[in-house]
């Protein structure tokens, strides 16, 4: 028996063929889809739970492939300083970062993300138990890892205490719905060979993900030539822990030789392209990556370099900063960044077997679009209004595995979440104040 | 005796200093901003109107120095599409624009520019008292110029029919109080020499602005390069028409002694990097241009081209593609993007006597944004905020000459505009829709 039908709704699936089905039905039983169609599908299913979808736009819930949802909490704070991270962040973090701005930080991130149509993120911070914890009070899928340094960080006095916390994370929430465990050792800098060996080794024991920055900065990627006469793909590839369930971030300073790598070995791509611009960090060329049917899919990164959480900001970016830097205005075609957002996202992390898509037995992650506002008319190409027009706030429903969990714009049956939540930030502004203010 | 009060503000007045007021009062009465302070204000001056802006950011009222705002009505259509002006938009224009369109065109894109937090619009485009109907219904600024070209058009069965057009239309608004009518040649392309020199003279005799598409398009470039052996910039300096009245849109393809012209002659420039971007157009350099003090404003172009019309979407798009381009993360602070969403704007226009910031005897043309959404938390930084965060849905409330036109996020007193012109545009969309499946 279905649980909740969805009508009126134009549903771009996001399958292979990229099938629209306009004037749809969809039936959900659990959290599961069970039947997509046209308004027969009203007579072939009874079900008490009917919902009007008033002619919007419903797509498969949107993936943000990386992100550290916690440092909401400083967003806005040192934007275009150039030593941003030395001068700030790493200083705040290090006198600031605990359980509690880790949870209150994630319930914040992650209400933006549902509420602008995310229903899977990645995440590495850390204190991760914390995020799984906010995921679940909020009921989002996550892949969460905890941050492996080679320094003292806010959830080890030791270096490399990521790597004993992500052992135990990975046995709490190896089994959970919503949770996937990860491993997430920070990049190249910041792990040397022996401890990205044994990172790996737990991900390859455990079968979980591992995820990493990868070809982000520049003096990774110099460095890495300096030391070992190798780009950072082909060291890490050399060290043999490139693989299908690697997940890396950024990826900007790629040549030919190592998308050549990245293909062969299935590597997942994060393409990061707001936070990547705004920092003056380069372009990934994705492009050639996507000319080889490689996993790509979105992320924001942290609310710091990207500041926004959702992804529908990131969709214009795509087309726009990816057509400029390859001089050709019909590359990227709106389609196929929505297909990034969705099934590209759900392929990068390898579960395009449950989510990404609207298909028959497929997981119910859906996020529904109105097209009430100004921006979202006149409708001749559906792709082209999500990816060029629309904006999070057009976001009106999102269902994370066959639940409601926001509606009409806001989360469902809760008035106080957002309103507390903006105190307990309003609370620790002036803690992060006191202390960015003598930096 | 002041006509409203807006208490429980923060205003980034834009002034030279660039002052913030925090928890501020604005009095206005009239049209005129009358003063200025913080919460004493309140003793100073009684009036029955007082409004609680609920610790909003107050801000001048948005330009959009660029656009032709009815072409709202193709928009989604033919985006990522090569060939896409000779295919669709040229043939569709040629056979459906008419006055009805244009009305209804410029209607909607008004709404969606004042519910987005624009003020103030420069349009080009044919049968422009329509346009200015529009904005009198609405209540918004309009700088509006009939578009002149080589061709016969909508509005002429000859070849620069926009010539006479242009100057019984200057006729018919020059003492309006909301419209400035101006002089709009296409561009070097679309207008031989002695065309363009009429126009000036035009304009000149009137004294009202000359607004142009320029350095724009490659072919435009080559072929005046190919032509007369200077740049469309130099081009336009040796016939005499570059003065402190034009204004320059797109002007990507412009050269340091370009700017040394631009800069010398005073042109206002229409920064476009929205629809340049996704048209692969390159990046105008307004860097350069802005160091050396330029007028500089933001523009979306048309709908086409940009999809959206407001400007709060354009502002983060400069910060990130100027970075990126420049290879400079600290360029481009996001305060002076704002600058250039507002009294940027206003000067590109020689409108800043009276309008682009907020200054005691200055128009009362403002834009309250809300921060209980989501995005809009934690506020480190307004201009941040406003910059890499926002989002036109945030835009509360809209005031034009001191006349509430948005409030709570919805067009004053009217509850059928919205739903009306959304209907018409579905109308009209079949039509087009009929004709744009031949081509």
């Amino acid at each position: 028996m279905p649980t909740m039908i969805i009508k009126n709704v134009n549903i771009l699936t996001m399958n292979k063929n990229k099938d629209i089905v306009e004037n749809g039905v969809i039936v959900i039983e659990n959290n599961i889809i069970k039947d997509i169609g046209n308004e027969e599908l009203l007579n072939k299913y009874s079900c008490g739970n009917i919902i009007d979808g008033k002619n919007g736009i419903l797509i498969p819930g949107m993936i943000n492939t990386h992100t550290h949802a916690s440092m909401v909490v400083f967003r806005s704070l040192g934007d275009d300083v150039p030593n941003r991270l030395k001068r700030y962040l790493f200083p705040l973090e290090k006198m600031l970062v605990n359980k509690e701005l880790v949870y209150i930080g994630a319930k914040y991130g992650i209400l933006e993300m549902l509420l602008g149509g995310v229903t899977t993120f990645a995440d590495m911070y850390y204190f991760e138990d914390e995020v799984a914890k906010a995921a679940k009070v909020l009921g989002i899928r996550g892949i969460l890892g905890e941050t492996i340094v080679d320094f003292p960080s806010p959830d080890s006095e030791k270096p490399y205490g990521g790597l004993e916390y992500s052992k135990s994370f990975i046995e709490n929430y190896k089994d959970d719905e919503l949770i996937i465990p990860a491993v997430a050792p920070h990049a190249i800098y910041t792990n040397d060979k022996e401890h990205l060996k044994r990172a790996y080794d737990i991900a390859n024991r455990y079968k979980v993900p591992m995820m990493m920055h990868v070809a982000e900065m520049d003096y990774e990627y110099n460095n890495c030539i300096k030391e070992y006469n190798m780009t950072p793909i082909q060291y890490l590839d050399s060290i043999g822990i490139l693989d299908e369930r690697f997940i890396s971030a950024h990826s900007i300073l790629v040549s030919d030789k190592d998308i050549e790598i990245l293909d062969k070995k299935n590597v997942g791509i994060s393409h990061n392209v707001g936070a990547n611009s705004k920092g003056a960090k380069g372009v990934a060329p994705i492009i050639k990556m996507h000319e080889k049917g490689m996993k790509i899919g979105l992320g924001t990164d942290g609310p710091m370099s990207g500041n926004t959480l959702d992804i529908v900001t990131q969709m214009p970016l795509v087309g726009k900063i990816h057509k400029l830097a390859n001089n050709d205005r019909s590359i990227f075609p709106s389609s196929e960044i929505l297909e990034m957002a969705t099934i590209g996202g759900a392929k990068a992390l390898n579960l395009d077997d449950e989510i990404g898509s609207i298909e028959i037995g497929k997981k119910a992650d859906l996020v529904l679009f109105e097209t009430d506002s100004v921006n979202m008319q006149p409708i001749y190409d559906y792709y082209s209004v999500l990816v060029y027009s629309a904006n999070p706030s057009n976001v009106d429903m999102v269902i994370v595995n066959g639940k409601i969990i926001v509606k009409n714009k806001i989360l469902v049956g809760d008035n106080n979440t957002q309103k507390e939540l903006i105190n307990q930030l309003q609370i620790m502004k002036k803690k992060i104040l006191d202390i960015a203010n003598k930096l």
